[in-house]
């Protein structure tokens, strides 16, 4: 027994994860289905007494400390039961399994209570930064038995990235709320994603920008509140060249995949009622993406509509207009961090996490994919205010938006006469409008409900609570 | 042994059906668990012979011919299954419940298989129409044991809407696809709704017309191309006054209330990969009216941004601009429907159902809320092609939306610099612009998930599934 924690499943997330911890003076014992990769993985790797390369459940369990620490990196969804339920017979009161894939949180709930049951203890984590993060330092979202915390509190912020000292990891809640939040900050990546590539189009189609000068811009945008890791990765793609010398992006098939985390977080949102429309608009985009045979199809049947040739204004004021576009992509993302932390908020009193939003902020500010300067501002306001109802109602973003949403307008309005979709942008643009509308037409929607379905409503000058009912059809005769 | 079907359940929904039943000939047993309201029903109908009161299920299950037909008009979920736990011990073999409620089609899969393994059949039927539609005529959708439809087939589409004598009722297919195809039935309802809400808003608030004004211009669009039921209830709506004389609607809050169905059809096209955010915004959309509290407040928040007191162009145009506006209600209404049919389309492969579209579209022409003249256009369009891909790709509706998406994309544009929020029509055309683009900017986002993932990408140059990844970040440098 001489491993700090054991690790199962070898793929690169797992390989680097095990890379990091030894890096940080862990003793590492790793187990892996294919038992081949095990012998090749540590005779590659060179690192003596410190990695314990084992041929099976049984043998992996001997070689670790008590209380022993297993993570599993491995798929999602079956494999996480199979695994747990191989190593449940070998483990002792209060021995810990930790699932760091992308698990969907209702799992995470249910494999918490069954472990907890046989007196064994469940850490479902979230941990994000992709193959670059696992190696160096990503963030990570720990949930479940609360009392697991400490056991791997050490491990866990050692090999987290660190922003001014700070690890990026801390405790998220009870059960499902460390796979909760890891998804939702999924979510809001896929609403990032989908912001920055209407940007590109723009500057593709109507702009008629070069692959370098859409990198320069982006590195500009990099400099300050648009400071992101999404932004600075987009700035290199853009500058990677083919063999033939042409930007390497432009080669790319334009279908996107995904992975099931960016549609719990809009299936959650529909589930907990909040307003999630720009977070879910960016998963459907990628379903439209992936029917391209369809999209070539009726481009030919519609080309008619397309009046992308009429855009020389654009170009001759695309100085302004990318000042514009600067701060209408800013609005936007800043909107899906709104949508994607009210999220966070009601599902926190739906489960009883009782989430600190704040900290959430702070462990999102290195590490991740979404990692982004103003992540620091999000933390100060929920710092201020730890039942802020939404980031744009703190004084900082409030101002932020107050001004950036005009810039967003103007491009919008401008853009959907090209018939460039720019559904993240409108979206947002959406959201914005509507919650800041006193007065929304839903008034005429409960008529019509109460019309044909007795629905009932409430009225404007009568108490909340109060229903009505109306004969609409033999009161308009 | 007297009755035709028993009812259980007597709120207006089941007591309309009832008397809908006895009107065609039928001998109806009805039941209800506060017992107190079927002998209250039976009072009040006054239908002699032909409405039998029964004041337990055994009473109810006694008083029927065999094989026995019970209808359930209850709550759904969890009273579902607790009838059909109370019937099971007194039913015969081949003896049919019937779900008449909005079940989430997973449940009436799972009731389906239940019954049948028990030696009993099921079906899980949508019945839309609302009140009016339960009395005289609603549009049905069955699906469930097949064997059961020759029984109930007779009663179902004698009660029925009828369109040019044809039925509003034909038999849908297996386990739950009554359910599924009601619950996507409402999902477009939803999203209709939310269209026909933003235009309104834009007359309310832009065009300063009254009430009147605006019942009589939605009297003049539902006499061709718009023509329907949602369309003729605004109308409606709009001529109701109050007491003191002043339009009804406005005294309405304006927190839309949901019940599920939208919900369970955002979530299905989540799940079956179909791109549905125009069905899926009209949600959001009510979840943001509902936070009515919120709005007001970010309303003062954010005072600075509303611009809607600079319209007086659009008032001055507004004939012009009344015509674009009803061309891009059309084209949003449209395009709605063509991600319901999707959504069917993909259901119908996922769950083998087999379902025929052409019937679906035949069946919603009268009864359901969602009635509308151009179905009769979709029935046809899929008679004539029963694998068509998207509505909009038949060619009757390729040059009615060919006609109408420049209105669409003129009111889009031109509504956004007004503050008034209009994601029912924004998304709308972002999918069209979307499906039309033969090349969307999904590139860069499988360039950045193969920066940051190692997802791997599929070249334009490369047979599709070859996959590659690049060392984005090394060759950035």
């Amino acid at each position: 027994m001489q491993a700090d924690i054991g690790l199962i499943g070898l793929a690169v997330m797992g390989q680097n994860l095990v890379l990091n911890m030894i890096d940080h003076g862990y003793t590492v014992a790793v187990y892996n289905r294919t038992v081949e990769k095990v012998d090749k993985f540590v005779a590659m790797a060179q690192r003596g007494e410190k990695l314990i390369g084992c041929h099976s459940i049984e043998e992996l369990v001997r070689s670790l400390k008590k209380p022993r620490i297993i993570l599993l990196m491995v798929k999602s969804g079956k494999p996480v039961d199979d695994f747990i339920n191989k190593l449940v017979p070998h483990l002792e009161p209060d021995d810990i399994i930790i699932d760091g894939g992308n698990s969907h949180f209702s799992d995470t709930i249910r494999r918490t209570q069954y472990l907890e049951k046989k007196g064994l203890r469940f850490i479902g984590t979230g941990i994000s930064g992709g193959e670059e993060g696992a190696r160096y330092g990503p963030s990570i979202m720990p949930g479940g038995s609360t009392s697991a915390w400490l056991v791997v509190k050490d491990i866990f912020q050692n090999i987290a990235a660190k922003v001014n000292g700070t690890p990026c990891c801390e405790w998220i809640g009870p059960n499902g709320a460390g796979h909760f939040v890891k998804t939702i900050h999924n979510g809001i990546e896929y609403a990032v994603m989908q912001a920055i590539s209407e940007t590109y189009h723009i500057m593709h189609d109507l702009l008629d920008m070069t692959a370098d000068e859409m990198s320069n811009v982006f590195n500009d945008w990099n400099q300050d509140k648009l400071q992101s890791y999404l932004i600075e990765i987009t700035r290199d793609i853009l500058k990677v060249k083919d063999e033939d010398g042409t930007p390497l992006v432009e080669k790319i098939l334009d279908t996107a995949g995904q992975k099931g985390t960016g549609k719990w977080t809009a299936q959650s949102a529909l589930d907990l009622g909040t307003p999630g429309a720009l977070l879910a608009t960016a998963v459907f985009q990628r379903y439209i993406s992936a029917r391209k045979e369809t999209r070539v199809t009726a481009s030919e049947m519609f080309s008619e509509q397309a009046s992308k040739s009429t855009h020389n204004n654009l170009k001759t004021e695309k100085n302004t207009f990318l000042k514009d576009l600067k701060d209408a992509l800013y609005a936007t993302v800043l909107l899906a961090y709104d949508q994607g932390f009210i999220l966070l908020h009601e599902a926190s009193k739906e489960y009883n996490w009782n989430l600190n939003l704040a900290t959430i902020a702070t462990i999102w500010r290195g590490g991740c994919i979404i990692r982004a300067q103003f992540l620091d501002k999000i933390k100060e306001a929920y710092n201020n205010d730890p039942n802020l109802q939404h980031i744009i109602f703190d004084p900082y973003f409030q101002s932020e938006i107050t001004a950036s949403i005009s810039a967003l307008r103007r491009v919008a309005s401008k853009i959907l006469t090209f018939g460039i979709p720019i559904p993240a942008m409108t979206e947002a643009l959406a959201y914005f409008d509507s919650l800041t509308t006193a007065r929304l037409p839903a008034n005429l929607i409960q008529a019509q409900r109460d019309y044909f379905g007795s629905h009932t409503y409430e009225r404007i000058d009568k108490p909340r609570g109060q229903f009505f009912h109306t004969e609409w059809k033999k009161l308009a005769q």
